[in-house]
């Protein structure tokens, strides 16, 4: 049995991030993958092809040194445009002025991180398919007959939503695992350049927010977009109701108008594009002996907070923070993380859920506008005291869990607020006492 | 490969009733179970060796005309006998007179369940262990080089919480899955008979309330009593905390003062008898193509309602009335019942939770005694009308999920009450009343 120091289970997003991280800091890390190498490869269908990338993110990438390298390649996205039922549109910005997110290949941005750790050392072994993991003796039994067993002093499953290491963790007693998929899947459908150039505004997040559904489109570097319906499996209206090229169409004249002219193959498109389920999974704890999860092998989460790489990427910030603090004893450093990390886990978790609702349906809604507005007004008037939800998430550090709470309690002033408000002019100062006074409650 | 009828996996208690029920309708059923024939073995160690039969599981027993043999050996439970500190007693009925729970062992009722069904036709297959389920052609495979294969028209997987059929669900898109292990873990321990009788009032479940953890025990055919210790694992008093022979010692000395005489070897029991974790699963669908979960396997529960089993039971007699009215058209019943079911197991799940609250610390309470008095009061003036949320659930057929609305509004009242109120003279009339009004909007 070959012994390693560190070995990753997956070479995704999380997983390289987390061994270039451990290499430079002088550890023999082996990444165990079993896809082919992606650099020479095509993109896995029924995968995003582009992601949102913000602060916890960027941070992350920053300590690892490699945000230089990506940064060329990202897109801003500025604020929210919100296309309603005749295409007429409406931009809500994200934060204050400077302040965007970006969108991101997905594929792109795993080839530089796989390049940056082999830069420092990491080794990359793909097409190993890990088919078992003894968590006693901290080893993997592989698929392929040249490399049969790999033991390891520290074995970290970075191996996503359907974790092999997470399947030995949920065989052994008191291990928490929840796993619920929503009602609605997702189908991508691409909106090609025109002429060259982009087809809508590309510096935003494009939303057709329809109450039970939405359609949501970000840009790529080759001037396209990649949409994303958002839709019911079943029902009335949903993808199970929408069986003949007929109702696609239809279905498309009556909801997405403006999208048609944009995409000249969409019913082919529609047919053809495989639908993928939406899952969140929570876990507890990440932790056995020597063996940990981390990203969405523990935490898999909806997209709809652009969050879920962003929290993979400061799950590895943070256990690079907390090894530096306990000199990486992994007896002390392994559930330390599992138990420090799980509420902001659980808290993005719900986050990411409601934030469907307010996507698909809030944004429209003229009480939803109005509230940003004050939001504004607030921050703008007092930067240290009040930061809306969004961006605590979006824009700060501040964990998740802490972020969520704060946010509850903007939620409860909000509520009681009059009927008619008016954003421009209601006065400042008794809603920030009356949030000072509740956060000491709650902090 | 052999071909079955019906495939039952699991000879627990579920999977022979529900044998005997499809035998008796005139399928052909075939039961795998890994374990041994258990009329040829001891007690598996862990299990709990008596549990509480009440009227949803004997309705179910009677349906399948095995109930009379059952009868003989249940001993009567009429109510909670409260032990508290000092040793004093303090008796609470279930319900109103002839109304009770019996103790009754787990093995001893599954091996007349087993008998039963054998003598109806049912075909069991003991120490088979299921390795695999196929879902596409309703296979199994099992560890046995002698039957390497089975393929059926129905399987029905009765595998208890670590089903080998939910395995396979959990591999498959959008199945939902929640597993939550609680903070308490049990230990059982032994009251013998003293003199050839019982050393506490026999006719009563016994418990010793003590906040955050609790005693119970249960009495057995031999006069001796099962006592079941639910404790956190971890804390300042804890199974953690108990480590050597004096704290064990000193910990029933100071909590469980009346029962120290009663086991005179307590340390080597508690030393020597294992300590079990307690889960709650809830998953969903339950059915994929012609494979369905029952009882444990698609919704195990804490013991705290003393309902796991009976839920099961009645799960077996629901899946006969509605296999009835559907004529046994797989196709339709297998979804129906995942369906229509689902909603009662979660509320089981939940009401069971909410107990180990009630049992361990509000029993105690003058307040919560009160309120039960003040419920019997309502409950003889109004038996149509107002019937305590224990007695639903315990005494009726009311499905769970509407005994457990029903509960709410109950206690929505109850919370109004005045705290000084008095339960043998407050009137009855107003609050009949409001809950008759909340009934309509809720129901």
């Amino acid at each position: 049995m070959e012994h390693k120091e560190i070995s990753i289970l997956g070479a995704g997003l999380v997983g390289s991030l987390l061994a270039a991280l451990l290499s430079q800091k002088g550890f023999g890390v082996d990444v165990f993958e079993m896809r082919g190498d992606p650099r020479s490869q095509k993109i896995g269908e029924g995968r995003s092809i582009n992601l949102a990338l913000s602060h916890r993110g960027i941070t992350a990438l920053k300590r690892a040194g490699v945000f230089e390298k990506i940064e060329p390649a990202l897109i801003p996205m500025m604020g929210r445009m919100i296309h309603d039922l005749k295409g007429n549109l409406n931009f809500q910005s994200y934060g204050r002025a400077s302040q965007h997110i970006n969108s991101v290949s997905r594929s792109g941005l795993n080839n530089i991180l796989i390049d940056h750790a082999e830069s420092h050392g990491v080794n990359f072994h793909f097409d190993h398919k890990c088919s078992q993991v003894d968590l006693e003796s901290v080893a993997m039994d592989f698929d392929d007959p040249s490399v049969r067993s790999v033991s390891s002093e520290v074995l970290i499953g970075a191996d996503g939503a359907f974790s092999m290491l997470r399947r030995a963790l949920e065989k052994t007693d008191r291990f928490n695992f929840h796993q619920h998929y929503i009602e609605h899947g997702y189908k991508e459908l691409h909106i090609p350049a025109v002429n060259g150039t982009f087809a809508m505004e590309p510096n935003n997040l494009h939303i057709w927010p329809r109450g039970s559904f939405m359609l949501i489109a970000l840009p790529n570097p080759d001037c396209s977009f990649t949409c994303t319906l958002f839709f019911p499996f079943e029902g009335d209206l949903s993808f199970d109701s929408l069986k003949d090229d007929a109702s696609v169409l239809q279905f498309f004249e009556t909801y997405f108008q403006d999208v048609l002219p944009l995409i000249p193959d969409l019913v082919a498109q529609f047919q053809t594009n495989p639908t993928a389920s939406l899952v969140t999974i929570k876990t507890s704890p990440w932790v056995k002996n020597r063996s940990l999860l981390i990203g969405d092998a523990s935490h898999a989460i909806v997209p709809f907070y652009g969050q879920g790489m962003n929290a993979g990427f400061e799950d590895c910030r943070l256990f690079m923070e907390w090894g530096e603090k306990l000199k990486f004893d992994w007896d002390k450093l392994l559930p330390y993380f599992s138990n420090h990390r799980k509420a902001d886990a659980d808290a993005i978790a719900d986050l990411a859920m409601k934030n469907f609702v307010e996507m698909r349906d809030k944004v429209a809604d003229e009480r939803f506008v109005a509230i940003k507005k004050l939001e504004s007004r607030l921050q703008e008037a007092y930067p240290d005291s009040w930061i809306p939800l969004y961006s605590m998430v979006t824009f700060s550090d501040i964990p998740y869990s802490k972020a969520k709470k704060l946010g509850e309690l903007q939620e409860q002033i909000m509520r009681a607020l009059p009927d008619d408000f008016d954003p421009m002019s209601h006065p400042l100062v008794p809603i920030i006492e009356s949030f000072n006074a509740l956060k000491k409650d709650v902090l």
